[in-house]
C-alpha cells in the first residue's frame, strides 16, 4: 500500500536514453558510458558498486558504468555501449533503452555460503553456473567464487556437480555415432603439439577422433593457433560434422561451438589470477569434453619440476579425481602420466611447432624425436579404446600408420577438408641467438619461462613469433654456443623477449648427473 | 649473452606514444585507450591478460588496456589516459610514455600461498599492502586476496599484522597531544549519527576527539555525509589541527589525509562483494583509528537479526579479536556492544539525519530518544577515558553536558570553524508514504532493506533523500497508517525506492510479544 504525492514523478519517469556504439573493445566486460549531465539517471549512483541492466524491447544486458565527461564520445540523453556489450544486447544504434540497477547475481548468495566454508549442493552449481552464462557475474565475484572453490574448499561431490553444473550451461556436440574418441593435456608444456598427430594417426586407424581446441589464452600457442598455420580451424558446426563423417578426424577451433561457456569465462579470471586448482581443472576439461560429445578420453598429465604437477603423488590423486567425475559422468577415461621436464620438440610458438608436426609427419630424419615417441605413446593408447586393438599392441600400430605415410596422407586430407590455409607463415625474422654463458651441460628448462618469452616475442598473436630450442635437456654446450632462438615479427615485442631472456634464460647449466629423473611412467 | 641479428629492431624501439585526457570516468581502475591500428604496440597482446604500464620522465602507473576502433576517441601514436589515470601519472597531455607488459604483482606469490591455505607474515602481508597501495592489484586480484584471507583463513596473529601492514601503508595524523580520544560504530544500523553528538559533549568536556569519519559507501550517509549538511568536512590536515586545537573536536571527512590508504582501495571491493569477514573488519578499522592518531578507541557494535552482528556469542569473538590486536598496536580500546534491532533515531539519510541531530543537541521534545540514549551511553564511556572521571559517573556527565546546552554550543562553534555550510538542504520534495496493510505492532524493522531504499531514493548523493521512520519497533499501527516516509529528489530514483519498497517494506507487523528482546549490554 503506496500512497504518493507526486503524480509528475510519474510521467518524469518516462525518460530513456537512446543507445550508440561507443568503439571501444572491452574485451571480457561489458561497458556503458553515460554522460555526466543526464538528467533522467545520475551516473554517480550507479557507478560505485554494482552492474546496471540495460533494457529494451524484452531484451537486456549488464554492464559496467564509466561516466563521460565528453559530449563527442557520448552526448546527453545517449548511452553509450561498448563492442562487446552493442554486439549482445542486439539492437538498432538510437533505440530507447531504460537502465536500472542490477541487483547483484542471487547465486552470490551461495558463493558466500561457499566463502563461509559451507558444502554447496548441485542446485547451488547450476544457479552459480547459470548466472555466470548470463554474464551477471563481474570479474571480481567470479575471482572471490574460484578462490573460494579451490580444492581444499570442495570436496569430489562437489567437483561432480560443478562438472555437471558447467557441462549444462552450454550446447552439446552429436557426432551421431557410440563411440567419440579425444585426446587432451593439463596443459603447462610448451610445444606439446601432440594432437596434430595423434588425430591423424587415430582417424586413419578409422576411430572417430573429432579435435575441437582452444586458442592459447596464457600460453605461446594453442592446438587451434599452430592448426591454423596450415588451415582453417574456424568450422560452423555443421560443416565440422561433414568433415569428421568423411575423414573421421578434425583439428577445429571449438569456439564455435558454445561448449560450457562458462568454462570459458571462468578461464579468463583464473588465467591472469595464476590460479590453477585441481578441482577447477577437473570440472572445465571434462565439462567441455563432454560437451564436445566425447565418449572415450585419454587424460595427458605431464610431470615435471615446472610443469603444472610437480611430483608423482600429485599426479595420482588428480588421476582420482578425474577418474572419480569422469565415470559418473559415463566418460570412459584413461589418464597417461607423461615426462613433463621440459618442452616437447623444438619450435614453441604456432609457424615453429607446425615445422616440427609436418616434420614428424614427413618423417623427417631431423625431426625431434621426443615429440615423435610422445605421439606414438598418447595414438597407441587412444587406439587401444579399440576392443578389436590388443592391449600394449598400440604403439607398433600407430607407428605403422606414421611409417607408411598413411597418418601425413590422412593429415593432408583433413587440411584440405577444412580449407588449407592461403597465407603462407615464416618464422619471424627479426631473431636472436641466446648463447651458453659457459660450457657444461643442460641440466633444466624452464618450462614458464620459455613459454613466456616466447610470448612476449609475440606468440600467437604473430604466427612466426616463439623460440626455438637448440638444445635440450643433457645435451653438451660449449661456452657461447646457441641455447635457443628468438623469432620475433615486431620490433616491441622483440625487445620485449629480448629483456627477459637476459634477465633469465629459463636454461641451467651444470653436470650431466644433475639433469632431474624422468619419474614417469615410460 | 645474447646476439642480435637486428640492429633494426633497436631503432624502430625508439617509438612513443603521446598521452591524451580521455574524458572517461572509470572509477577506481585506471584505463588506458589503444587505437587498434597502432603499429607501435600491438593491442591484442597487452589486453587478454594483464595491465599495462606507461613510463615517462621517471614516472609510472598502471593501467587496463582497451582497444579503441574510433580516432575521435584516441588516434593512431596516442595513447588515451582515462581522467583518474591521466591525473595519477600527472604529465602534461602531448607527453611522449612508452608502453611495456605489467608483470603480476610479486605479492600474489604471497596471496596463492594464502589460497593453497598457509600462512603467511608479516613481511608478506607488507609486501601486499605495498602493491595495493601502488595500484598494481586488479579488482580481481583484490577479491582473491579478500576471499583467501577471510576469518576462517587467518591466525589472530594474522590480523595483527595486516593491520599492522595497512597501518603503516600510509600517513599518520599527529595531533601533538598524548590522549586523543575517538569511538567508532562497525556499522550496518542506519540513522546511528552518534559522532555527531558524542563529539561536542566530548569536546565540552576538553578531552581531544578530532572525528575523521568516511562517506557513505554502501550506506545511505556516512557520519561526512551527513556533517555536510552543517559545515564543510573537506579540511585540510593543517586547518583540522587549528580547529582541534581551538575546539577541542572536529567532524571531518577522514579522505584529505592518506590514512591507511589501503583500507579504501580494498574497501571498494569488499563491499560490492558483500564480504564482510571479521579479520578484515578489524584490520580496516584499527590501521585507520591508528593513521588518525587515536590513543583511545571506543568501539559500538551493534547486534540484532538484521545487523551485523546477530548474537551475542559473535559479537564476544570479534569483541576479543578487537582487544587481542589493539592491545599489541598499543591502542587503549573499549568495546561496547548495543541495540542493533532496528535503525537509530528517525531519518535516515543526510538531511533527515542532520535534523535529529540537530534535535538532540537543541533538547528538543520532539527529539528521537533512543539517539539522544544511545549517544549519551557512548559519550559517558569515552569521558570514563578520563582518569579524573569516575567510573560509572560517564553518563550522568554527558547528560548535564548535554542538558546545560553546552554540547549545542560546542557543536555551533565546530560548525562555525569548519566552515558553515551556506547551501540550505531541505528534504526531497518527491514523497511517499509506506502503510501499515493490517493492523498490528511493529515487530521488525529490516536495517538492510531500509538502508536500500534510502539509497535508491538517492542517499547520500542527494542530502534530502532519505527514508523517515514514523514507526519503531514495539509501535502499534493502525490499517492504512504510515510506517515511513520516502523522500527523493530526482524522479528515476523516487521511482526505484518505491518499487523496492512495495517489494518488501522491510516492516513486519505482529502481536507486541513477537518485538525480538534486546539481547545486550544496557
Amino acid at each position: 500500500m503506496t500512497r504518493s504525492k507526486s503524480a509528475k514523478a510519474e510521467n518524469d519517469y518516462r525518460g530513456t536514453l537512446r543507445i550508440r556504439r561507443t568503439a571501444i573493445d572491452t574485451y571480457k566486460e561489458n561497458v556503458a558510458y553515460l554522460n555526466r549531465e543526464c538528467s533522467i539517471y545520475r551516473a554517480e549512483g550507479f557507478q560505485a558498486l554494482s552492474k546496471i541492466e540495460i533494457h529494451a524491447d524484452g531484451k537486456h544486458i549488464l554492464a559496467v558504468l564509466n561516466v563521460v565527461d565528453d559530449d563527442a564520445i557520448v552526448g546527453v540523453g545517449e548511452l553509450g555501449l561498448s563492442e562487446q556489450a552493442f554486439d549482445q544486447l542486439g539492437l538498432a544504434a538510437g533505440t530507447a533503452v531504460r537502465v536500472s540497477h542490477a541487483e547483484p547475481p542471487r547465486s552470490m548468495h551461495a558463493v558466500r555460503r561457499k566463502i563461509a566454508g559451507e558444502r554447496l549442493d548441485l542446485k547451488d552449481y547450476r544457479a552459480i553456473a547459470r548466472d555466470i552464462a548470463e554474464n551477471r557475474y563481474s570479474r571480481m565475484e567470479m575471482a572471490a567464487f574460484l578462490v573460494a572453490a579451490t580444492e581444499s574448499g570442495m570436496d569430489r561431490d562437489e567437483v561432480l556437480d560443478l562438472t555437471r553444473a558447467m557441462f549444462e550451461s552450454g550446447e552439446k556436440l552429436d557426432w551421431r555415432e557410440s563411440f567419440v574418441a579425444d585426446k587432451h593435456c593439463i596443459g603447462g608444456i610448451p610445444g606439446n603439439r601432440t594432437s596434430m598427430l595423434v588425430v591423424p594417426i587415430v582417424a586413419s586407424h578409422g576411430m572417430l577422433i573429432p579435435k575441437t581446441s582452444s586458442r592459447a589464452i596464457t600460453s605461446p600457442a594453442g592446438t587451434a593457433d599452430t592448426m591454423e598455420v596450415l588451415a582453417r580451424v574456424n568450422l560452423p558446426p555443421e560443416e565440422m560434422r561433414q568433415i569428421v563423417q568423411k575423414y573421421r578426424g578434425c583439428l577445429a577451433w571449438g569456439g564455435t561451438a558454445k561448449l560450457a561457456p562458462v568454462d570459458d569465462i571462468l578461464i579468463s579470471v583464473e588465467r591472469p589470477l595464476g590460479l590453477d586448482s585441481r578441482s577447477q581443472m577437473v570440472a572445465s576439461i571434462l565439462s567441455k569434453k563432454l560437451a564436445a560429445g566425447s565418449t572415450h578420453l585419454l587424460l595427458d598429465i605431464p610431470v615435471g619440476p615446472t610443469a603444472k604437477v610437480r611430483h608423482m603423488q600429485e599426479a595420482l590423486v588428480l588421476r582420482k579425481l578425474f577418474e572419480f567425475v569422469g565415470d559418473r559422468l559415463g566418460l570412459h577415461l584413461q589418464v597417461i602420466i607423461t615426462d613433463g621436464r621440459q618442452p616437447v620438440g623444438r619450435g614453441i610458438g604456432p609457424v615453429l611447432e607446425a615445422r616440427d608436426v609436418m616434420q614428424v609427419l614427413n618423417n623427417d630424419p631431423d625431426a625431434p624425436d621426443d615429440l615423435r615417441q610422445k605421439a606414438l605413446r598418447l595414438a597407441g593408447r587412444v587406439l587401444e579404446f579399440d576392443p578389436d586393438v590388443r592391449g600394449g599392441s598400440g604403439f607398433n600400430l600407430a607407428r605403422d600408420i606414421l611409417d607408411s605415410g598413411r597418418a601425413l596422407a590422412q593429415m593432408e586430407a583433413i587440411i584440405d577438408a577444412q580449407g588449407r590455409q592461403e597465407q603462407v607463415f615464416e618464422p619471424g625474422a627479426l631473431t636472436m641467438e641466446i648463447c651458453a654463458p659457459e660450457k657444461g651441460h643442460v641440466v633444466g628448462i624452464d618450462n614458464f619461462q620459455i613459454a613466456h618469452i616466447a610470448r612476449l616475442a609475440g606468440a600467437p598473436m604473430d604466427k612466426g613469433a616463439g623460440v626455438d630450442l637448440l638444445k635440450k635437456l643433457g645435451d653438451p654446450v660449449e661456452k657461447g654456443e646457441p641455447l635457443y632462438r628468438i623469432h620475433a615479427v615486431f620490433p616491441a615485442d622483440f625487445r620485449f623477449a629480448e629483456n627477459a631472456a637476459r634477465q633469465a634464460s629459463g636454461y641451467t647449466l651444470g653436470e650431466p648427473e644433475q639433469v632431474p629423473k624422468q619419474f614417469v611412467e615410460s
